[in-house]
């Protein structure tokens, strides 16, 4: 195996910790960052609060290859994002001037540039673009560090611009198999399975539907071929073992 | 204002890192802890990997009144929790005679208690149980820690079981209005809002519907009566700048 590429994730918001919003971004950010070879390794979700953020920036990003953090980019006054970062870099807050006439120009036709809007222009000092087909507000990367919306779908249009772009190594390729088997009854099988293979993990995931339990079983690995081999033989043992096996999950 | 109660969660699971699986029990251990008085502070999603769990359960015990954890108690081998919770804590492993019990009435006719099983009566030494209506195996209290399932209802029917037994303090209110106001031009009017009352504070949450942007803000504060005086004097300045508010959000 070769090196691995890991990320960390700063989710930033009052909204998620009060419950009102579900958070769709780690499950976003996590699918993409697949894709891209680079494994999501931690997550912290912290209030809209300057050290909070701060603290949580400094951590991670000294100990992962990348860094994201979504939420608190917009125009209003809970939306500290940029000036904790700056902080956390040790360096000022400055408007970017591509920034502030891709704002010019997208507000052009709505009322115009005013106090709130360019505040969506500044970045801290030694900071890039990453440009946002969806709406106005461009992301901000800044070294290992990537500034995204908390608008999900503002998110997904700022990960499309990077798409590429990353360094990472090979995609984490997962193999799903279910069947009506209580977790409880298949856990040795499971545990063996694993213990057999180096270079594969198994994640068991129970369910109730149909009205009966069962579970799915994901056999994870940066080998594809291993990762079906493994799944395969998994699926056998679950059949001999009086299961119907589902390729796919159920 | 009297005494803030706060809790931390760490989510366990790399099927939440892998994004495989959205989580749900942030958003519901979030809105169960608002009504108990209680503020989630502070959330880490973490692997799992025994080193990671300990790391994140000892930060965050200290610092909160009480600490959740979910994932990872069920009969497989990628159930470590109560051993990464026994290790955080220098306690060793003990079966629950209680919880074995509850296992072996509730396996009596799915073909008895087995080694996979007798996983879930695992408790740290010391440990309570929070008991679980909505299948055999129960959670586990020890000390401010909570340890509860992954699966989402399941979880749900330890909180039923916890409801009004946590010391808290007065739960914080939220009151929502909506408009089809961009968020970029009534930033100023929301933070005047906000700085002109101690005890509150505002939180602005853009949409896009019906073919238009706006926004909903909320409220919150312990304080029932004043965040409903705040929103409501907030909806007269919206008003008053052109735009329709509706009460409860859109």
């Amino acid at each position: 195996m070769g090196r691995v590429w890991t990320a960390a994730l700063v989710v930033i918001g009052d909204e998620i910790l009060s419950g009102r919003t579900q958070d769709r971004n780690v499950a976003q950010i996590a699918s993409w960052l697949n894709v891209q070879g680079i494994r999501l390794a931690e997550v912290r979700v912290v209030a809209d609060v300057e050290a909070a953020i701060v603290k949580a920036v400094n951590a991670l990003r000294a100990r992962n290859d990348y860094l994201f953090t979504t939420g608190g980019i917009g125009p209003t006054h809970d939306d500290i994002t940029v000036d904790a970062v700056a902080v956390a870099l040790g360096v000022g807050v400055v408007v970017h001037p591509e920034a502030r006439a891709i704002l010019e120009a997208y507000y052009a036709d709505k009322g115009g540039i005013n106090e709130g809007r360019l505040r969506m222009a500044r970045v801290p000092e030694g900071a890039e673009l990453i440009v946002n087909r969806m709406s106005g507000a461009p992301g901000i990367r800044i070294g290992n560090l990537f500034v995204m919306a908390g608008v999900p779908h503002i998110t997904a249009g700022m990960l499309d611009a990077l798409t590429g772009t990353l360094e990472g190594g090979r995609p984490l390729v997962s193999v799903t198999i279910g069947a009506f088997a209580p977790e409880s009854e298949v856990a040795e099988l499971l545990r063996s399975a694993e213990q057999a293979n180096d270079g594969v993990s198994i994640g068991s995931y129970p369910f109730f539907k149909q009205g009966k339990v069962g579970g799915n079983f994901v056999v994870r690995s940066e080998d594809e071929a291993l990762a079906r081999r493994v799944s395969e033989g998994l699926g056998r043992d679950l059949e001999a073992a009086g299961y119907t096996v589902t390729v796919g999950g159920i």
